[in-house]
Formats: structure tokens, sequence, C-alpha cells
């Protein structure tokens, strides 16, 4: 059983985060995800949605055979529990491929590092767009008048 | 096979829309979810994402065997080629289940209109709500700062 790791906050799910782990699936048999812990994001602004709501939308997604929150001290900690072939990076994840790698075997893990490509097929595939775009046609000054009308 | 079918808007895909998903999923053997158009969203604001970006990760999600756009005239239209048992609406969609079974009756449609109830597992469960988070934590009045740190 050849397990990949994909990780990441997944804050809010768009088809850049598909495409991710649909790609990193494709490395193995089974794909284990680890999101981010809220204490754990920052390196990029805190995320929107609180932890517990990132992991239960990850783990509704079709691709995912598992999904859970990282360590809040220890990132290599649930990589060493999956034991996975592969970890994945995203085309925008901050680390370098070597230096996990280095930093992996120091640790015993064996895993090898693979970043997945960006993907490019829709307008709104980053949170930082999508936040971009509420804060363009919904965040007026003055208030957001629009809000009151509802909207699920 | 018993169909269900389930629409909405799905514009940030959060844990009540799941909910509200995998409940109607057990009316049936297979559900088939019809998105919102863009141009058809007019008893509440805009969605943010677009229609194809959406209809994307609806069909991601594991709860759903089908997916497809809405009809952007005849609403009624999807639902007939789709023929299931059972239609149901989300605790906050503004149809009243009588009115739509008439309607539906009226065009020779024998589904039944079943209302799932309101999620309250999760802070976060409204579009509406996420916005205004966005925008009370990253909508600052003068320009949002934090939207340059990047974040996806």
């Amino acid at each position: 059983m050849r397990r990949v790791v994909a990780t990441g906050t997944f804050d809010i799910i768009h088809p850049g985060h598909i495409y991710y782990l649909e790609e990193s699936r494709k490395l193995g048999d089974e794909l284990h995800v680890i999101v981010a812990r809220d204490r754990n994001v920052r390196h990029k602004p805190r995320p929107v949605i609180g932890e517990a709501q990132r992991l239960k939308v990850v783990r509704a997604l079709r691709v995912v055979d598992s999904a859970r929150l990282g360590d809040e001290t220890d990132m290599f900690r649930p990589i060493r529990e999956i034991g996975p072939a592969v970890i994945t990076l995203g085309f925008d994840q901050h680390f370098r491929e070597e230096e996990l790698e280095r930093a992996l075997r120091e640790r015993g893990i064996g895993a090898g590092v693979v970043r997945i490509g960006e993907y490019t097929g829709d307008p709104c595939t980053s949170t930082r767009r999508i936040i971009e775009r509420i804060l363009e046609i919904r965040g007026s000054p003055g208030g957001p008048p629009n809000l009151r009308k509802g909207g699920s």
C-alpha cells in the first residue's frame, strides 16, 4: 500500500486544492491529508475558517482517503504515523523540496517529496484571490449593505 | 434506483452544505445536484464564485453522484431529465414545500419534496457568515494590508 501525504490550510476550498489533491492521489494508492492547525499558519494571513471546519470539508472530498489535523508542535509526527512513500507540496507551498527531504532523512523518514504544478483552469483558485474578490464586490467602505439580504 | 435531487448555489463550501447533501443522499440511492446558474441567483447577493467553479467543487464531494448546472430559463428541465423520487430543500431555501410540490404536479413530475433541517455544528456554516467574517478580519477600511502576504 503506497501512501501519499498532502498538506495544506484548505481555508476556502477551490478547484486548485482539488487539482493538488487529485494529482497527489495519482502518486499512490491512498491519499492522507494533513490540515494545518490554526496556530501553525504563520507564513500567510490566519485562516478565515477554523481548523475543525476546514478538516470537515477536506474529509468530504472524494479524492481524500483520510484527513487529520497537524500536530501543533511537531510537524513530522503525523507523517511518521502515516508512513507515506511520497509527500507532495503545492505549487506555492513555502518549503523547498531538498530541504524538506533532508529534514525527513534526519528523522529517519524515507518519503520522497514531489511538487505538484499550478492549476490554472479557473479564475478564483487561491484563497487570497477569493478574499480579494469578496472585498471587491461586497466590501464597500461604509459597510456591506448587500449582506442583509442573506445568502447561503 | 431511487434518485434524490438537491439544489443550491454552493458559493463557498462549508459543513452546512455537506450536511444538507448527506441528509439528502440518505433519502435514496443516488444524489444528483443542480447548481444554480449565476444569472438565476436573484433572491440573495450574486455568488462570489462563478458557476463553472462552483460546479467543480460540488462534483468533488464524495456524497455527490452527479452534478450539473441548472437551466437558465426552465428550472424544471433538469429535474425532468433526472426523474427524482425526492427533491430536497435546504433549511433556508426560499421555496415552500407545498408550492414546489404543486408546481411539480402541474408539470407532471411526481417527486416528493423534503426539507432538510439546519446544521448547527460549526460557527461558519453559511456563505453570508463566511463573508462577514472575511470583511471583519481582512476588510479594514483603507485597504487590506494583510492580503499582500499571499495565502492559498
